[in-house]
């Protein structure tokens, strides 16, 4: 069993594929970049760091950085440093994710710290966290400095919220927003926004960028999140009910809670708060999701934001890059990646 | 039974009473910069944050960044931001120190990680240093936020290289001192670049501040290494052994292996390498290190650092912040801190 997401094959591919042929010059910078500044004399760091960074990322962030810079109309090359700023922030938050989630797998392939021990994966991501500030220092931008320090504090302030939130099912779809617009959105709309802020583009130009990036990102998450009860392994890198077994509250676990009877409730108090995980249990919850249409309706949620977004780049006239940036919203609204 | 070492206390008290006197005002700034900037909605952050910093550290490093600040003659403002954000950089370090060592105590309290959890401990080290950039980023001067990215990553090099040598008690002398000018001698260079940096004074003279702090950080590291055979408990804040029990290659142990014979050399092997610890092998260790001369002969290293750092600071003019620095060496040669 399971849940059937409607995917629309050719449309999704159509969808990261405009972006990446918009800014396939930049984007082989961007990976030349990441690779020689994963460099060091200490070997360990970039065979933990590739092994990240090389397995099969999509680069989601740094070509929406890319785009935007396009979008903002910059001629210049400081938006190749700060893209693969924000894939280094990405790849340490991962790191260090993974250690916390006491995670397995990531994108289909052993977690980096179970191969190099949790140790490494601490140590390894500080160094990209510090690259990633190295190279916003190098393009000398203050105002995307500021961006992105920002969203790094942000992004760990995030990540406690949800540790702090983590096994309770009461958490509110409202705390649960709160969360996934600092862990995940505050990079989206930072990668956003550094672009058109590199250019000093009029303040409205730049919050509809970040706009964008941020309710994107929402709509990323909250697929993710319904991938996770349903998604096909191999696509999502990770195993159907991973959030489940870690405990992890999530949108649809939010509806199935509300909705439920007091001994559906129980089961969930049971599973996530005590970690009673049977072999059963992921059918059970499933079944659950499905019952009260959590799935779908996390799915709906995530094309609102997904409206939103679409919405904040309407100040900009058609463009390229405009339009590669609207195909991203469906993608991510309808992707399985 | 213990080494024996040195302490002369009066010297030692002025070492640092003279530095703090001199710059009092501003570290009362530093102070509360630091209590509001650890604040956040998130409870958990402030709570784990504050239990480390406001753990009894000397803040030795946001201490030097005023300091060198004066002897800069800096009449801005920008140096007590830097010091904060020096000091966030040292708290976050530690915060993930512990959870890559498995650290039980710190500063003689229970460590962060003994109470929030590992997770919690790495994830409000990530907001530390998040916040540590965007301090420097509000002082605005590139060269200094050049100065301590560089350092964040070098330190998190210095980390690896110090993970991957762990357990061989191969290490030679030159390798060991390339892990502590990376991890230890690295942020205390950065902390007394900046003030110079911050007000573009002639390079030799920021490269004199860099160098005083980088050898004084060595000599620092260096004490520690033969404190934790030797220290007295309650002053250092951790156990005496600590380093032997966690299976770390320090210098005195590098001297005794160096100079011990076959046998001795197995023991250092079983003990380091394969971590077989009994009732007594603490003060067989102490014995061994105490026949070869390995902790004197470290402290000996330790002050040959400090008069490089001394020699640095030669081509300044006698005044109030030099004369507190040139106590600083003294101080920390000389510590049982």
């Amino acid at each position: 069993m399971g849940v059937v997401i409607p995917l629309e094959e050719p449309r999704r591919e159509a969808g990261i594929q405009a972006l990446s042929e918009l800014v396939a010059a930049d984007l082989e910078r961007v990976n030349a970049l990441i690779l020689s500044r994963t460099g060091s004399d200490v070997q360990m760091i970039p065979e933990v760091a590739n092994h990240l960074i090389s397995s099969g990322g999509k680069r989601l962030r740094p070509l929406l950085t890319l785009a935007a810079a396009k979008l903002a109309s910059y001629t210049g090359d400081g938006h190749v440093r700060l893209a693969a700023s924000v894939e280094f922030m990405h790849t340490a938050t991962l790191l260090h994710d993974d250690v916390v989630d006491e995670s397995e797998m990531r994108r289909g392939k052993l977690a980096a710290r179970m191969m190099w021990g949790n140790q490494a994966s601490v140590l390894v991501g500080d160094f990209l966290l510090g690259q990633a500030f190295k190279m916003m220092v190098e393009v000398g931008s203050l105002a995307c400095l500021d961006i992105l320090s920002t969203a790094a504090t942000v992004i760990a302030e995030g990540e406690v919220m949800q540790l702090a939130a983590a096994k309770n099912i009461a958490t509110t779809e409202d705390e649960y927003l709160a969360v996934i617009r600092s862990k995940t959105a505050a990079l989206f709309a930072a990668a956003c926004e550094v672009g058109p802020a590199l250019v000093q583009r009029p303040k409205p130009e730049q919050a509809a960028c970040r706009s964008y990036g941020a309710n994107l990102g929402i709509a990323f998450q909250l697929v993710d999140d319904a991938l996770d009860y349903g998604g096909r392994e191999a696509k999502l890198g990770k195993k159907v009910g991973d959030d489940l077994r870690e405990g992890k509250i999530t949108l649809p676990v939010i509806f199935a809670v509300r909705r439920g009877t007091p001994g559906e409730r129980e089961f969930w108090r049971k599973t996530l708060e005590d970690g009673e995980i049977g072999d059963n249990t992921l059918e059970i919850a499933i079944d659950l999701l499905q019952r009260h249409g959590a799935i779908d309706e996390t799915l709906a949620r995530a094309r609102h934001y997904g409206t939103i977004a679409r919405d904040a780049l309407a100040l900009f006239p058609e463009s390229e890059p405009k339009k590669a940036m609207l195909d991203v919203v469906d993608f991510v609204t309808s992707r399985a990646h």
